[in-house]
């Protein structure tokens, strides 16, 4: 008997009659003699919706009854799931995440989990229950407050509840039936992946891959969890994700997709005087904001003037934040002006094979000088290739590469609008 | 420094700007310089909506699951009042029943309070916190599951936080501006009641009016909590109930009101053999189902058949089940048949008074029959008189005995519709 972790996102479960096929789903894994431990995001727009509310009565609303407000969403789905898996005459029990025992640090809103005590799923289990879990959610292993897992937290609940289960697959099911050599909504020939190492899918996931969250997959690393990304509206076999890199053999595809991105933003502080340690205080500025930056690009110093530029991405959501306390600092460091563009977009290559094979860099290049797009910034890894672009040659810049690299498929991909939490 | 516990209904919290007035009352309760504990049923319909959803997935839901989606409504609305208290300016936090030490039996969907231990409520309150405290929930003691308290389960909260919390007083904010002599619906020339001793609530409470549900007086009587009745909607005085019967001087007000009830229907057992223990019989086959039953009248024996007839009258609720409870004994008991009837009304007359007037019976009954009324059971305590009457009569009935009995205010009543649980 195997034990099976299921995680349904929020648009498989915008309705009751969604609701019923999931639990259709679930009630068959359970008939096939498995154990089986499912995991629910909130209905379709629920999370949406009480963060409007909460916009209404508070614009500025504290994180910790952030958590409280949105965190009844899981509760709701995943009662209502336990209902209609009863109706079908199967045995479910749902638990919050605070019974289900998922213990967080107190970081409202987007906490980390520090450690899973499953003993009351467990002992659900040893009884014959399919156990429901409310993704996304846990408590807090301080001021035992509710807290949250920030985004994609309900795909992590899931993979952590595998780890400390010791189960034998966490199933992700979303609205594509697994992870394609590129988003099959601008490549419509991209070739679905039947298995994908853990590092690509973290190189996929880091690069704006949607299908599967970047904490998720690093957890499912870590503890040796495999994931298997279904599609919740058919039964095709999915993309498993799990093993490394390092197991593939030579003949394997050297290349895995091309990943995109269109959430970042660019901002490029103009003469920066070229003197020791100031590069430091800009980006020590914004590490102290608490903002994440991806690539970075410092333009070769040395001209007459003295001056160089700095240029480096981070998410739109920090933009203007970032702006503003750099602003702070013009007197200070005495550059001349901090400019802000949010018409970029990413486009990045992974793949393990292009370790061993030193062309894969001129190809990537030469495919989009054909295309006519123009390279911003680049920045490599051992396994990936990204670079930085005008947001309106990103499709573009997608299809070529993947034509370059000769990654189609034989077989259409389904594509459904929405996604999960 | 006063401690008030303020309990708010879910029409008042039906949407974002009367969630903004709510808090608006409590920042100025707590501004007055008052600690503030605040219990608030779920918003508007949200259970209702709930359980909609419920009935789709699973026409009988389990009731642990149902505790379980139904508890989530009262955790969003308790946090968008906290939210809304923060963007006032004074300091808020929400915690669950069971973060609350709301802590009750495992009978779900009716669940009953063992114990309230508020220490996390305490220690807020001490920190300067204005406390929120989700209604009509706990946590059983034995299996750690979510509960609910069942009807009225809100008010209940509120009244058994105020006694553990030994707080001054407990206000339950509802659609009318307290207890008046009759539905002012029914009379518009009900006089608002300025006081109402526990004794008398409660009687007013079992027959029918709505303002306060029967549980909660009984707790705010076990432990001498104040319950002062006050509309949402604007600042009158409201009513207060506290102290006893036997407080009240001789020139008090002899009749205190009308209530009335159209929830219960009638059952008939006809041609029942008049023999010992048959209609204990009867009685144990209706407990046994876990129905409660409210009058009952047996015909007087004695005729020359040697049968006789068995009334009584139940909650409209539970009558097709003990109907079909009881058509089972026919051949055991050999009766001749149960009628069932739900078109009968309840009226009764509540007064401390009536102990020392032995005319009230009288005038009561000739008010009736003035008024063309006929009675079908009657019923008394010693502070109450209750008759059943035909369902159409009972708006006249009750104006034919608030007249009789001359219990007119000199103000008109301000009604609104919905109320909360």
């Amino acid at each position: 008997m195997a034990l099976v972790v299921q995680k349904y996102g929020g648009s498989s479960l915008e309705s009751a009659d969604r609701i019923k096929r999931v639990a259709d789903r679930i009630v068959r894994t359970r008939k096939e003699g498995n154990d089986v431990v499912v995991v629910c995001s909130a209905m379709g727009d629920t999370t949406d919706e009480l963060t409007d509310l909460a916009q209404q009565v508070n614009p500025v609303p504290p994180e910790r009854e952030m958590d409280m407000l949105l965190t009844a969403g899981e509760r709701i789905s995943n009662a209502l799931v336990a209902m209609a898996i009863e109706s079908k005459g199967a045995e479910a029990i749902s638990f919050t995440g605070s019974q289900a025992g998922v213990i967080t640090t107190a970081a409202h809103q987007n906490a980390r989990i520090i450690d899973v005590t499953p003993g009351r799923v467990r002992q659900a289990l040893d009884e014959g229950y399919i156990v429901l879990v409310a993704g996304f959610q846990g408590v807090a292993q301080d001021t035992k407050d509710i807290t949250t897992l920030g985004r994609g937290g309900s795909d992590t609940t899931a993979v952590a509840l595998a780890a400390a289960l010791n189960a034998d697959v966490c199933e992700i099911y979303t609205d594509v039936d697994g992870v394609y050599t590129a988003d099959p909504r601008i490549v419509p020939s991209a070739k679905h992946l039947q298995q994908v190492p853990y590092e690509e899918m973290l190189e996929l996931a880091a690069t704006g891959a949607k299908v599967l969250m970047l904490r998720c997959v690093e957890y499912a690393r870590r503890y040796g969890v495999p994931i298997h990304v279904r599609s919740s509206y058919n039964s095709k076999p999915g993309t498993l994700v799990t093993g490394s890199v390092e197991d593939l053999s030579v003949e394997q595809a050297m290349i895995t997709g091309v990943s995109h991105d269109r959430s970042e933003a660019k901002i490029t502080v103009t003469g920066v005087p070229d003197n020791l340690g100031v590069a430091g205080k800009i980006f020590r500025t914004v590490a102290d904001a608490e903002i994440d930056i991806d690539m970075v690009l410092q333009n070769v110093s040395g001209t007459s003037s003295g001056r160089t530029d700095i240029t480096f991405t981070l998410s739109k959501t920090n933009g203007p934040r970032a702006v503003s306390e750099l602003e702070k600092l013009k007197g200070e460091l005495g550059f001349e002006q901090v400019r802000y563009d949010d018409h970029v977009g990413k486009v990045s290559l992974v793949g393990a094979g292009m370790r061993s094979h030193p062309g894969v860099t001129a190809t990537f290049c030469e495919a989009l000088a054909n295309a006519g797009v123009n390279i911003e910034i680049i920045n490599t890894s051992e396994i990936r290739i990204s670079v930085l672009i005008r947001d309106e040659e990103l499709d573009t810049a997608v299809r070529a590469i993947h034509e370059a690299f000769e990654l189609d498929g034989d077989e259409e991909a389904v594509v459904y609008a929405g996604s999960g939490r």
